[in-house]
């Protein structure tokens, strides 16, 4: 039986969630000071009237059945994800990050969380979800054809940062 | 004085909307039958009390001033955005679309449509616009860069399409 359950983040599992998107970016070889995030906006922005975006964890327990009644609080992955919108096919999902902590790996858990929002996409009768991997990332792009995703090699990725748009509005630079 | 002007696109706008996403289609070399948004839906799902887009449309008027009463109601250009999500910065925008008519380019337009997508970035607190360009596409890469976007080459996309998403659900497949 499975130590650990897959479940849709609540409020409560902010400061878990922002544990583990500096743990990600860690595991990414970024400087744990480049999550300019905090607990405050995230539980503004992913738990309000109108969410920025949603979260599922997975979620290690302390017994051997899944409807433990006694988990353990301690959540060992995520996903982040949030809506999107195709001007060609309409409602979509986009995952920004999927995460397994190291010590947890090879035991299905990204697959479960990677099945979850697949199903909270078809819940909300979205046509796909898309996200992006390094291209250097061999582990991941594997790891995700397996599972019958396809790379959309053509394209790619723009930014505009706040201080260039505040300069396209015709606004004063930020300190 | 310039002949147009840029505003925020309203329910009624949705078939110029409809048409140029098609006309955009049509400039990529993509078949008009790959757009399978339809009017409805996008009034659905841009118009509704929370809205999954934006858009902003430059308008061609029929009179030689800004305040024009009579605009004529034709739209020659547009944009469309929806809300993204940063796990590490926060809020952000997305830009799925710049399109405008190629008899009506050379005239600022599409640099207006970017600045009017800054300015509603900004309002919204976001902080940075994103978007993706086909790596062949030198003359969109070259417009976004005189206007200080960087391109994020790392990045590959990813995607599970609909019938892709069912599988790992573990639902019946749509016919």
């Amino acid at each position: 039986m499975a130590n650990w359950r897959i479940r849709v983040a609540v409020a409560e599992d902010v400061p878990d969630i922002l544990r583990m998107i500096k743990d990600l970016a860690l595991y990414e070889k970024e400087p744990e000071s480049r999550v300019n995030n905090t607990e405050k906006a995230l539980l503004r922005d992913g738990f309000g009237e109108t969410p920025w975006f949603g979260c599922v964890i997975a979620e290690e327990l302390q017994c051997s059945e899944e409807n433990c009644s006694f988990p353990k609080k301690r959540a060992v992955g995520y996903s982040f994800f949030h809506h999107i919108y195709s001007p060609w096919d309409g409602r979509a999902l986009y995952m920004e990050d999927l995460y397994v902590e190291p010590a947890f790996r090879g035991k299905g858990i990204g697959t479960a969380l990677l099945k979850k929002v697949s199903a909270i996409a078809l819940e909300r009768e979205c046509v796909r979800v898309d996200w992006n991997v390094k291209h250097w990332n061999k582990v991941a792009a594997d790891f995700y054809k397996n599972h019958g995703a396809v790379c959309l090699d053509e394209w790619r990725l723009f930014r505009l940062t706040r201080q260039r748009l505040l300069e396209l509005a015709g606004k004063k630079p930020e300190q």
